[in-house]
Protein backbone atom coordinates (compact mmCIF):
# COMPACT_ATOMS: atom_id res chain seq x y z
CA UNK A 1 0.00 0.00 0.00
CA UNK A 2 2.31 2.64 1.05
CA UNK A 3 5.01 0.96 -1.81
CA UNK A 4 1.69 1.74 -4.47
CA UNK A 5 1.62 5.13 -3.40
CA UNK A 6 5.12 5.55 -3.17
CA UNK A 7 5.77 5.42 -6.91
CA UNK A 8 2.33 6.80 -7.91
CA UNK A 9 2.76 9.73 -6.53
CA UNK A 10 6.04 9.93 -8.83
CA UNK A 11 3.98 9.60 -11.67
CA UNK A 12 1.71 13.22 -10.84
CA UNK A 13 3.35 15.96 -12.60
CA UNK A 14 2.01 19.82 -13.80
CA UNK A 15 -1.09 20.03 -10.31
CA UNK A 16 -1.14 23.06 -9.09
CA UNK A 17 0.22 23.33 -5.45
CA UNK A 18 -1.17 24.03 -2.04
CA UNK A 19 -0.78 26.85 -1.90
CA UNK A 20 1.37 29.58 -4.01
CA UNK A 21 2.28 32.15 -1.74
CA UNK A 22 5.46 32.32 -0.02
CA UNK A 23 8.06 32.50 -2.80
CA UNK A 24 11.16 31.36 -2.14
CA UNK A 25 14.68 33.03 -3.21
CA UNK A 26 16.40 30.79 -5.77
CA UNK A 27 19.57 28.98 -4.41
CA UNK A 28 20.31 25.60 -6.06
CA UNK A 29 23.69 25.28 -6.09
CA UNK A 30 25.47 23.36 -3.23
CA UNK A 31 27.58 25.59 -0.74
CA UNK A 32 29.56 24.36 1.71
CA UNK A 33 28.07 23.61 5.00
CA UNK A 34 30.40 25.97 7.37
CA UNK A 35 29.87 28.60 4.75
CA UNK A 36 28.04 30.74 6.98
CA UNK A 37 27.89 33.89 4.72
CA UNK A 38 25.67 31.92 2.72
CA UNK A 39 21.81 32.09 3.96
CA UNK A 40 19.21 32.05 1.31
CA UNK A 41 17.06 29.11 0.65
CA UNK A 42 17.51 26.61 -1.07
CA UNK A 43 14.11 25.94 -2.81
CA UNK A 44 13.48 26.45 -5.63
CA UNK A 45 9.59 27.28 -6.50
CA UNK A 46 8.35 27.48 -10.24
CA UNK A 47 5.66 30.18 -11.33
CA UNK A 48 3.17 27.03 -11.14
CA UNK A 49 4.78 26.51 -8.04
CA UNK A 50 6.27 22.98 -8.72
CA UNK A 51 9.36 22.42 -6.54
CA UNK A 52 12.67 22.27 -9.17
CA UNK A 53 14.87 19.15 -8.69
CA UNK A 54 17.22 19.69 -6.13
CA UNK A 55 20.76 19.36 -7.99
CA UNK A 56 23.39 17.76 -6.15
CA UNK A 57 21.84 16.68 -3.01
CA UNK A 58 24.53 13.56 -2.86
CA UNK A 59 27.07 16.70 -1.81
CA UNK A 60 24.38 17.94 0.92
CA UNK A 61 24.96 17.13 4.96
CA UNK A 62 24.29 13.29 5.24
CA UNK A 63 22.04 12.52 8.37
CA UNK A 64 21.49 8.91 7.80
CA UNK A 65 20.64 5.35 6.16
CA UNK A 66 17.91 2.77 7.76
CA UNK A 67 17.48 -0.08 5.55
CA UNK A 68 14.71 -2.01 5.46
CA UNK A 69 15.44 -5.05 3.15
CA UNK A 70 13.29 -6.77 1.19
CA UNK A 71 14.22 -10.20 2.90
CA UNK A 72 12.71 -8.71 5.54
CA UNK A 73 9.58 -7.26 4.53
CA UNK A 74 8.03 -10.01 2.40
CA UNK A 75 10.28 -8.80 -0.87
CA UNK A 76 8.06 -5.29 -1.04
CA UNK A 77 9.28 -2.68 1.43
CA UNK A 78 7.23 0.56 1.38
CA UNK A 79 10.67 2.19 0.24
CA UNK A 80 13.31 -0.62 -1.00
CA UNK A 81 15.81 -0.84 0.49
CA UNK A 82 18.69 1.32 1.96
CA UNK A 83 17.00 5.00 2.95
CA UNK A 84 20.45 7.77 2.62
CA UNK A 85 18.90 10.96 4.11
CA UNK A 86 20.40 13.92 3.53
CA UNK A 87 19.62 17.80 4.56
CA UNK A 88 20.67 21.02 2.73
CA UNK A 89 23.64 22.69 4.01
CA UNK A 90 22.37 25.93 5.10
CA UNK A 91 19.47 24.19 7.06
CA UNK A 92 22.21 22.12 8.66
CA UNK A 93 23.98 25.19 9.82
CA UNK A 94 20.85 26.71 11.31
CA UNK A 95 20.05 23.07 12.87
CA UNK A 96 23.40 23.46 14.49
CA UNK A 97 22.76 26.72 15.90
CA UNK A 98 19.04 25.89 16.88
CA UNK A 99 17.92 22.56 16.92
CA UNK A 100 15.17 23.81 14.90
CA UNK A 101 14.46 23.45 11.22
CA UNK A 102 14.41 26.63 9.67
CA UNK A 103 11.65 27.81 7.26
CA UNK A 104 12.86 26.39 4.02
CA UNK A 105 14.15 23.20 4.72
CA UNK A 106 15.11 20.52 2.17
CA UNK A 107 15.72 17.02 3.05
CA UNK A 108 16.13 14.47 0.37
CA UNK A 109 16.07 10.82 0.81
CA UNK A 110 17.53 8.53 -2.36
CA UNK A 111 17.36 4.47 -1.91
CA UNK A 112 19.94 1.96 -2.73
CA UNK A 113 19.00 -1.92 -2.88
CA UNK A 114 20.92 -4.04 -1.36
CA UNK A 115 23.49 -5.59 -2.91
CA UNK A 116 25.43 -8.43 -0.95
CA UNK A 117 24.75 -9.71 2.66
CA UNK A 118 27.98 -10.78 3.39
CA UNK A 119 31.14 -9.10 3.30
CA UNK A 120 35.06 -8.94 4.94
CA UNK A 121 33.59 -7.25 7.97
CA UNK A 122 31.24 -9.74 8.55
CA UNK A 123 27.54 -10.30 7.55
CA UNK A 124 24.66 -7.86 7.19
CA UNK A 125 23.50 -5.27 4.28
CA UNK A 126 26.12 -4.15 1.85
CA UNK A 127 24.83 -1.28 -0.68
CA UNK A 128 24.18 -2.04 -4.18
CA UNK A 129 22.83 -0.06 -6.71
CA UNK A 130 20.54 3.35 -7.13
CA UNK A 131 17.01 2.24 -7.46
CA UNK A 132 13.36 3.97 -7.67
CA UNK A 133 12.39 7.93 -7.32
CA UNK A 134 14.20 10.73 -4.80
CA UNK A 135 11.87 11.72 -2.59
CA UNK A 136 12.33 15.44 -1.07
CA UNK A 137 10.43 17.28 1.81
CA UNK A 138 10.44 20.82 2.13
CA UNK A 139 9.44 23.22 5.17
CA UNK A 140 7.66 26.33 4.49
CA UNK A 141 5.07 27.81 6.90
CA UNK A 142 3.15 29.85 4.10
CA UNK A 143 2.93 27.24 1.50
CA UNK A 144 2.66 24.67 3.19
CA UNK A 145 0.66 25.26 6.52
CA UNK A 146 -2.37 23.23 5.93
CA UNK A 147 0.21 19.87 5.83
CA UNK A 148 1.68 20.71 9.19
CA UNK A 149 4.41 23.24 7.31
CA UNK A 150 5.98 20.66 5.26
CA UNK A 151 5.11 19.82 1.35
CA UNK A 152 6.64 16.22 0.00
CA UNK A 153 7.52 15.47 -3.90
CA UNK A 154 8.50 12.58 -5.80
CA UNK A 155 10.49 12.76 -8.41
CA UNK A 156 11.53 10.51 -11.06
CA UNK A 157 13.14 12.30 -13.66
CA UNK A 158 11.19 15.54 -13.51
CA UNK A 159 13.00 18.42 -13.43
CA UNK A 160 10.37 19.94 -11.23
CA UNK A 161 7.37 18.18 -9.24
CA UNK A 162 4.40 19.63 -7.45
CA UNK A 163 3.60 18.59 -4.14
CA UNK A 164 1.79 15.10 -3.49
CA UNK A 165 -1.83 15.40 -2.89
CA UNK A 166 -1.77 12.24 -1.56
CA UNK A 167 -1.62 12.06 2.08
CA UNK A 168 0.34 9.46 2.78
CA UNK A 169 3.47 11.20 3.60
CA UNK A 170 2.12 14.12 5.76
CA UNK A 171 -0.21 11.44 8.23
CA UNK A 172 3.13 9.36 8.47
CA UNK A 173 5.58 11.62 9.01
CA UNK A 174 2.83 13.18 11.60
CA UNK A 175 2.51 9.99 13.40
CA UNK A 176 5.80 8.99 13.53
CA UNK A 177 8.41 11.27 13.52
CA UNK A 178 10.04 12.09 16.43
CA UNK A 179 10.45 16.55 16.13
CA UNK A 180 8.88 18.87 13.44
CA UNK A 181 7.72 16.02 10.94
CA UNK A 182 11.36 14.88 10.77
CA UNK A 183 12.37 11.33 11.83
CA UNK A 184 14.84 12.70 14.21
CA UNK A 185 14.97 9.53 15.99
CA UNK A 186 16.59 8.02 13.42
CA UNK A 187 19.19 11.09 12.47
CA UNK A 188 22.30 10.57 14.94
CA UNK A 189 23.91 12.91 13.15
CA UNK A 190 20.82 15.67 13.54
CA UNK A 191 21.01 14.48 17.29
CA UNK A 192 24.68 15.24 18.30
CA UNK A 193 24.68 18.35 16.68
CA UNK A 194 21.92 20.05 18.02
CA UNK A 195 22.64 22.58 21.02
CA UNK A 196 19.34 21.12 22.40
CA UNK A 197 20.34 17.97 24.22
CA UNK B 1 40.23 -11.19 15.79
CA UNK B 2 39.10 -8.28 13.73
CA UNK B 3 37.19 -5.87 16.90
CA UNK B 4 40.35 -6.62 18.88
CA UNK B 5 42.66 -5.07 16.50
CA UNK B 6 40.11 -2.73 15.75
CA UNK B 7 39.88 -1.31 19.19
CA UNK B 8 43.52 -1.96 20.15
CA UNK B 9 44.40 0.36 17.28
CA UNK B 10 42.49 3.32 19.27
CA UNK B 11 44.87 2.99 22.04
CA UNK B 12 48.08 3.20 20.09
CA UNK B 13 49.66 6.79 20.22
CA UNK B 14 52.98 8.77 19.97
CA UNK B 15 54.58 6.09 17.60
CA UNK B 16 56.69 7.34 15.16
CA UNK B 17 54.97 6.89 11.59
CA UNK B 18 55.95 4.60 8.77
CA UNK B 19 57.35 7.28 6.77
CA UNK B 20 58.21 10.94 6.86
CA UNK B 21 58.67 12.18 3.95
CA UNK B 22 55.81 14.12 1.42
CA UNK B 23 54.16 16.14 4.06
CA UNK B 24 50.73 17.81 2.93
CA UNK B 25 50.04 21.33 3.04
CA UNK B 26 47.70 21.96 5.95
CA UNK B 27 43.56 22.38 5.12
CA UNK B 28 41.92 20.92 7.48
CA UNK B 29 38.30 22.93 7.77
CA UNK B 30 35.81 21.86 5.52
CA UNK B 31 35.22 23.19 1.78
CA UNK B 32 32.13 23.15 -0.54
CA UNK B 33 32.48 20.20 -2.79
CA UNK B 34 31.66 22.50 -5.48
CA UNK B 35 34.07 24.75 -4.74
CA UNK B 36 36.87 23.77 -7.84
CA UNK B 37 39.58 26.76 -6.49
CA UNK B 38 40.67 24.87 -3.38
CA UNK B 39 42.09 21.95 -4.02
CA UNK B 40 44.91 21.48 -1.18
CA UNK B 41 45.04 18.49 0.74
CA UNK B 42 43.04 17.92 3.71
CA UNK B 43 45.58 15.84 5.41
CA UNK B 44 47.45 17.69 8.16
CA UNK B 45 50.32 15.55 10.04
CA UNK B 46 52.38 16.77 12.46
CA UNK B 47 56.06 16.84 12.63
CA UNK B 48 55.86 13.56 14.64
CA UNK B 49 54.41 12.65 11.57
CA UNK B 50 50.60 11.76 13.24
CA UNK B 51 47.51 12.36 11.30
CA UNK B 52 45.62 15.48 12.94
CA UNK B 53 41.79 14.19 14.22
CA UNK B 54 39.91 15.46 10.80
CA UNK B 55 37.71 18.35 11.69
CA UNK B 56 33.70 18.21 10.96
CA UNK B 57 33.95 15.47 8.41
CA UNK B 58 30.35 14.71 9.02
CA UNK B 59 30.16 17.56 6.80
CA UNK B 60 32.45 15.52 3.72
CA UNK B 61 30.17 14.14 1.01
CA UNK B 62 28.74 10.61 2.13
CA UNK B 63 29.62 7.33 0.04
CA UNK B 64 27.67 4.93 1.99
CA UNK B 65 26.28 3.00 4.91
CA UNK B 66 26.63 -0.66 5.46
CA UNK B 67 25.10 -2.48 8.14
CA UNK B 68 26.48 -5.29 10.13
CA UNK B 69 24.19 -5.66 12.80
CA UNK B 70 24.87 -7.49 16.16
CA UNK B 71 22.54 -10.05 15.74
CA UNK B 72 23.96 -11.16 12.50
CA UNK B 73 27.23 -11.70 13.84
CA UNK B 74 26.91 -13.52 17.26
CA UNK B 75 26.36 -10.07 18.91
CA UNK B 76 30.18 -9.55 18.27
CA UNK B 77 30.81 -7.74 14.36
CA UNK B 78 33.97 -6.57 13.63
CA UNK B 79 32.25 -2.88 13.36
CA UNK B 80 29.23 -2.58 15.20
CA UNK B 81 26.59 -1.64 13.08
CA UNK B 82 25.94 0.72 11.11
CA UNK B 83 29.39 2.34 8.86
CA UNK B 84 28.76 5.70 7.64
CA UNK B 85 31.61 6.68 5.10
CA UNK B 86 32.83 9.82 3.85
CA UNK B 87 35.39 11.50 1.51
CA UNK B 88 37.00 14.61 1.63
CA UNK B 89 35.24 17.10 -0.41
CA UNK B 90 38.07 18.14 -2.47
CA UNK B 91 39.07 14.41 -3.38
CA UNK B 92 35.44 14.09 -4.01
CA UNK B 93 36.00 16.61 -6.89
CA UNK B 94 39.16 14.58 -7.96
CA UNK B 95 37.17 11.38 -7.66
CA UNK B 96 34.38 13.09 -10.20
CA UNK B 97 36.56 14.50 -12.36
CA UNK B 98 38.77 11.47 -12.76
CA UNK B 99 37.79 7.95 -11.37
CA UNK B 100 40.46 7.86 -9.23
CA UNK B 101 41.85 8.61 -5.75
CA UNK B 102 43.89 11.62 -5.26
CA UNK B 103 47.50 11.66 -3.42
CA UNK B 104 45.64 13.15 -0.09
CA UNK B 105 42.45 11.15 -0.44
CA UNK B 106 40.97 10.83 3.24
CA UNK B 107 38.19 8.31 3.51
CA UNK B 108 36.36 8.60 7.30
CA UNK B 109 34.31 5.36 8.96
CA UNK B 110 32.12 6.08 11.93
CA UNK B 111 30.32 3.71 13.98
CA UNK B 112 26.36 3.95 14.87
CA UNK B 113 24.59 1.56 16.86
CA UNK B 114 21.20 -0.18 15.83
CA UNK B 115 18.50 1.66 17.65
CA UNK B 116 15.50 -0.40 16.17
CA UNK B 117 14.84 -3.22 13.92
CA UNK B 118 11.03 -1.92 13.18
CA UNK B 119 9.18 1.36 12.23
CA UNK B 120 6.56 2.98 10.62
CA UNK B 121 8.14 2.28 7.06
CA UNK B 122 8.66 -1.73 7.86
CA UNK B 123 11.29 -3.93 9.30
CA UNK B 124 14.84 -3.60 9.33
CA UNK B 125 17.49 -1.83 10.78
CA UNK B 126 17.48 1.70 11.83
CA UNK B 127 20.40 3.63 13.45
CA UNK B 128 20.71 4.17 16.57
CA UNK B 129 24.10 6.28 18.63
CA UNK B 130 27.54 7.05 17.61
CA UNK B 131 29.82 4.16 19.15
CA UNK B 132 32.94 3.56 19.27
CA UNK B 133 36.09 4.94 17.36
CA UNK B 134 36.56 7.13 14.08
CA UNK B 135 38.92 5.16 11.72
CA UNK B 136 40.83 7.21 8.96
CA UNK B 137 42.44 6.15 5.90
CA UNK B 138 44.93 8.68 3.57
CA UNK B 139 46.36 7.96 0.50
CA UNK B 140 49.72 9.27 0.72
CA UNK B 141 51.86 7.61 -2.35
CA UNK B 142 55.04 9.14 -0.54
CA UNK B 143 54.47 8.30 2.81
CA UNK B 144 52.60 4.99 2.85
CA UNK B 145 54.51 3.87 -0.32
CA UNK B 146 55.09 0.40 1.83
CA UNK B 147 51.19 -0.46 2.21
CA UNK B 148 49.79 0.46 -0.95
CA UNK B 149 49.85 3.69 -0.87
CA UNK B 150 47.31 3.91 1.84
CA UNK B 151 47.24 4.46 6.05
CA UNK B 152 45.24 3.74 8.43
CA UNK B 153 44.58 5.88 11.57
CA UNK B 154 41.81 5.10 14.41
CA UNK B 155 40.79 8.04 16.91
CA UNK B 156 39.74 7.89 20.04
CA UNK B 157 39.14 11.28 21.44
CA UNK B 158 42.83 12.01 20.17
CA UNK B 159 43.74 15.48 18.42
CA UNK B 160 46.38 13.55 16.37
CA UNK B 161 47.02 9.94 16.25
CA UNK B 162 50.63 7.46 14.36
CA UNK B 163 49.30 5.02 11.55
CA UNK B 164 48.38 1.56 13.06
CA UNK B 165 51.34 -0.46 12.47
CA UNK B 166 49.09 -3.32 13.07
CA UNK B 167 48.73 -4.67 9.59
CA UNK B 168 45.21 -5.58 9.43
CA UNK B 169 43.83 -2.41 8.35
CA UNK B 170 46.47 -2.75 4.94
CA UNK B 171 45.41 -6.85 4.07
CA UNK B 172 41.83 -6.40 4.68
CA UNK B 173 41.78 -4.01 1.87
CA UNK B 174 44.20 -5.32 0.06
CA UNK B 175 42.60 -8.65 -0.01
CA UNK B 176 39.12 -7.23 -0.70
CA UNK B 177 38.48 -4.09 -1.64
CA UNK B 178 37.67 -3.60 -5.57
CA UNK B 179 39.32 -0.12 -6.16
CA UNK B 180 42.56 1.06 -5.11
CA UNK B 181 42.17 -0.40 -1.25
CA UNK B 182 39.15 0.88 -1.42
CA UNK B 183 35.62 -0.94 -0.73
CA UNK B 184 34.04 0.82 -4.34
CA UNK B 185 32.06 -1.98 -4.43
CA UNK B 186 29.77 -0.99 -1.59
CA UNK B 187 30.12 2.94 -2.46
CA UNK B 188 26.70 3.41 -4.69
CA UNK B 189 27.91 7.44 -4.37
CA UNK B 190 31.15 7.11 -5.95
CA UNK B 191 30.78 4.22 -8.19
CA UNK B 192 27.59 6.60 -9.62
CA UNK B 193 30.10 9.83 -9.81
CA UNK B 194 32.89 8.26 -11.92
CA UNK B 195 33.43 8.61 -15.32
CA UNK B 196 34.97 5.82 -15.78
CA UNK B 197 31.53 3.92 -15.79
Amino acid sequence: MLQHRFFRKALLSSIAPLLLSGMLVAQITPVSASDHGHHKAHAKFNKAGELARPANFREWVFIGAPVTPKDMNNDKPAFPEFHYVYIDPVSWVHWKKTGEFRDGTMIAKELVSVGSKSSASGSGYFPGDYVGPVAVSVKDTKRFAKSSNWGYFVFGDDKAQSAATDESCVACHKTNAAKDMVFTQYWTVLRAASPKK
